[in-house]
């Protein structure tokens, strides 16, 4: 019985925190307007930054913090856009296994802001090579998520 | 000849600032999806708190922080997209008439942020009375610029 309550209480809580999740979106139109959003301006900071760690454009340390913070900010926001039912249908790329994968789904997000936050702090205190060194490693967390839950 | 000189100097270094933010953008196209991109992003979270100020959904102060300072991040991303030429053409609101009048454009650009920073800072520590009207100010200084170079 105790624990027939306590599964009770844990959908009680999960349906809360989902549904103030999907609150936000009056649509899953507007979801996927939201995340796609995010998703190119983070690729197109990241971009500015890849341009750089190529050497196609000069390392400028203030422009390297300014693109990496904001992809810092920026990577906190896209996945409750991606928990949002029938978001994977319509003008997206979502996988549908993305809804079915959810554990799988949510640590590839962490890892990705775990490793965006880190490319934001050796921006500003790192060597150059330390800071390339760390946007492979936040373009190989882009890339995991991808090719898991991206179509095409 | 003095000022002649001084002209020229002020010319090169104005061109040498245009010609490094249009680098930011491929194309005119892509310059008009970023700031659509912030625009539309600004206005879920600025709606997210609008929505507590009309007392739609109860104040929540972490969250309002939260979408404040998302805000205040973005405004000050669109603008060198706003001066690329050609991005006044195509899927776009932005009015012909920004081009011509850059240091009215500019003030606008700059009240806006100086508002949207003012409310990150309030909703940290003002009282909700405070948070309430400096949103109010916030709400202004898009429609003031809006009512000038958005199309529509």
């Amino acid at each position: 019985m105790k624990t027939l309550f306590k599964l009770l209480f844990c959908i009680v809580i999960v349906a809360g925190v989902l549904s103030e999740a999907y609150a936000q979106f009056s649509s899953s139109d507007e979801a996927i307007r939201y995340r796609q959003s995010v998703m190119f301006l983070m690729s197109q900071h990241f971009g500015r930054m890849g341009a750089m760690v190529k050497e196609e454009i000069p390392y400028n340390k203030e422009a390297f913090i300014g693109n990496a913070t904001v992809v810092e900010t920026l990577s906190r926001l896209p996945w409750e856009a991606f928990m949002v039912p029938g978001s994977d249908k319509g003008d997206t790329a979502l996988k549908s296994s993305a809804f079915e994968q959810k554990a799988k789904l949510n640590e590839t997000i962490q890892t990705f802001e775990k490793q965006t936050a880190k490319l934001a702090g050796t921006a500003k205190s790192g060597a150059f090579s330390a800071i390339k060194a760390q946007f492979g490693e936040v373009a190989k967390s882009c890339k995991a998520c991808h090719t898991q839950f991206r179509k095409g």
